[in-house]
């Protein structure tokens, strides 16, 4: 096994639940989980600069290869020193691989054992991505952590098809981790297995008897009903090495980022936060709040009420409101930072609850309040 | 005369020009001119925060009493507590009049003594604004300097219309001020007169035996070549009290505001350097540079050398580009920032130059490098 470059320290695990608490060391600091990354698809997040996510103790944050491969074109972030140094992010990144993005396309792109063939959304161009290029591609745009390139099982899917999707997936890993060579960065695997607990444990077998620094876990919030995603990643996390850090891939409401915790994932990211906030929707810990609403045209009060993030700090729900009718920008931009702050924070009072010995007690009072 | 809650200050006049170096003193803070203001329309200065604002120097901010008036309405500004803390901005506001919006509705609006009917831009609705409302709306909102409500006339326009355009406006004027009753404001009167040196003295004259706390200077910069401009501006300055601010409203490119700097002006708001922004344009020393532009997508420069800009000391022009490119929002605010700061940095290099007793030496250096 090799000295991996970002390694997971277990701290404390919670005696009644899952949960735990730990230590992400990357070449860019070592950051807390349970973590919450927010994603700067095109290299940046959206509107926001580097110091607005300072602020908000924002640690890791997650760009896209697909993106990034399209435009700029990951030899320009090359020449450019590098992702952190192109955005001037100075904390941790993680890249995806791009394989959810191509398998996205739809019509657009043909998978073979090979890779994906696929049609940019941009101009239309063929392009290709393998394990072999997605990896390629990550080490030039050069994060602490890259994702190995695996095939997203959408749902439903029958057992055959998940399953030589999910073997699939294993070969692929297996030609990123042959691939790669920065020893600056490091390489998580991503289990697959779709709605079937039988591939997840094969899947968690096959991957864990190859040299990754960590573990995503894929396919999953991909249109299944939640009770049935919390069902699987049960499954799937109770067969986890302890010893690694555990990453629920495109959870990002707080109330699955609870109950993942509870079930003892580390880290997620979603583009759910910055996204509705661009709608004019905020997250608060009471559910969603669109200040958009008639209703907030003469309301003086914060988003909400004893949050400490710059917006609330300095505006209110009417001026707020004033932007998104007006169209102006600096209302995403405000929305933004609230509800990435929202989720940072909402990761804090996890992770402040599994040191205080109370997180099932948070749990429960958060998802009893929670619409 | 009554005590004006803005008052100027000449510091020093330039022995070798027109140029002038002062203060002003509000009931927010006291600044100095030469000084340009950022518009901020609908009560944010686009895409941009008040610390942004703060730190590259902003004193007094403009914002638009034709677009708050529509939206989200001066009621809900004064039950806000007025537009400062609205929109949260600590330091100098002005607002103008509505009068030069109103006017660009063309067809859309209708001039008699009493005022100006119109429709809204936003809804069609039928509205009206008259010196009275227009004074009425600026002391709901409560900016520390409101304008008075004014006919722009356009270029080119004939003798006799500007004679009498000129003439309504002030008395329109005397309306404006004996509406105004706050305080804590000062009214600025607004001296027109169109392209006839004559009708300049005429409004000059009138104007300032009216008790204003200074005078914008209008209809200039509306379609005639600079020369004429440059022109008017001088038979109108050489008219015009000393004890008193004068503002030319709408000119904010850097060649137009060193000469009229030259001709005595002291304020100046312009949307130009947040608007080209938006285009993907940064105003620079020697001209514009069009960061879009294919030539800077491997440029790992700042936009302009020297600049210590907040773009300029942690981004690249491949990078700006690349934001541009890929349509995200946060390029638009780093070129926001770096063309207010250009702007309001060069009023500040116009200020030291003139307490250094080189203004004449800084225009010339200036024009000569500046395409």
């Amino acid at each position: 096994m090799t000295k991996h470059a970002v390694t997971y320290e277990l701290i404390k695990e919670c005696p009644r639940s899952g949960a735990r608490l730990g230590r992400l060391h990357t070449p860019h600091g070592t950051f807390e989980t349970p973590m919450f990354m927010p994603v700067g698809t095109q290299a940046t997040v959206k509107t926001l600069a580097p110091e607005e996510l300072y602020d908000m103790g924002s640690q890791v944050i997650l760009s896209n290869t697909y993106h990034l491969f399209l435009r700029p074109g990951h030899e320009l972030v090359r020449k450019a020193g590098g992702l952190h140094k192109f955005m001037n992010y100075k904390r941790g990144m993680l890249t995806d691989s791009g394989g959810f993005q191509v398998f996205s396309l739809g019509a657009m792109r043909k998978i073979t054992e090979e890779g994906v063939m696929f049609r940019s959304h941009i101009d239309g161009s063929k392009q290709f991505l393998s394990p072999e290029v997605s990896t390629q591609v990550q080490e030039a745009l050069g994060a602490d952590i890259a994702m190995a390139f695996d095939e997203c099982i959408p749902y439903p899917a029958d057992f055959d098809y998940a399953k030589r999707s999910t073997e699939r997936t294993t070969r692929w890993a297996k030609r990123c981790l042959e691939t790669h060579t920065r020893e600056d960065q490091s390489m998580f695997g991503i289990v697959q297995g779709g709605m079937y607990p039988e591939l997840r444990r094969m899947s968690v077998q096959q991957l864990t008897e190859l040299d990754f620094a960590g573990y995503g876990i894929g396919g999953l919030s991909v249109g299944e009903p939640k009770s049935m995603m919390y069902d699987i990643l049960s499954h799937t996390t109770e067969l986890m090495p302890k010893d690694k850090a555990r990453y629920l891939m495109g959870v990002g409401t707080a109330d699955c980022i609870v109950e993942a915790v509870n079930l003892g994932v580390d880290m997620f990211d979603c583009v759910f936060p910055t996204r509705v906030a661009r709608n004019g929707t905020a997250m608060t810990h009471t559910g969603r709040l669109v200040v958009r609403n008639a209703t907030y045209a003469e309301d003086f009060r914060p988003i909400e009420e004893g949050c400490d993030c710059y917006a609330c700090r300095n505006f209110s729900r009417a001026y707020i409101r004033h932007l998104f009718k007006a169209e102006e920008i600096f209302g995403l931009r405000l929305l933004s930072i609230h509800n990435l702050h929202f989720l940072l924070h909402f990761a804090k009072e996890i992770r402040e609850a599994i040191a205080n010995d109370c997180f099932p007690e948070f749990r429960e009072r958060f998802l009893e309040n929670y619409r």
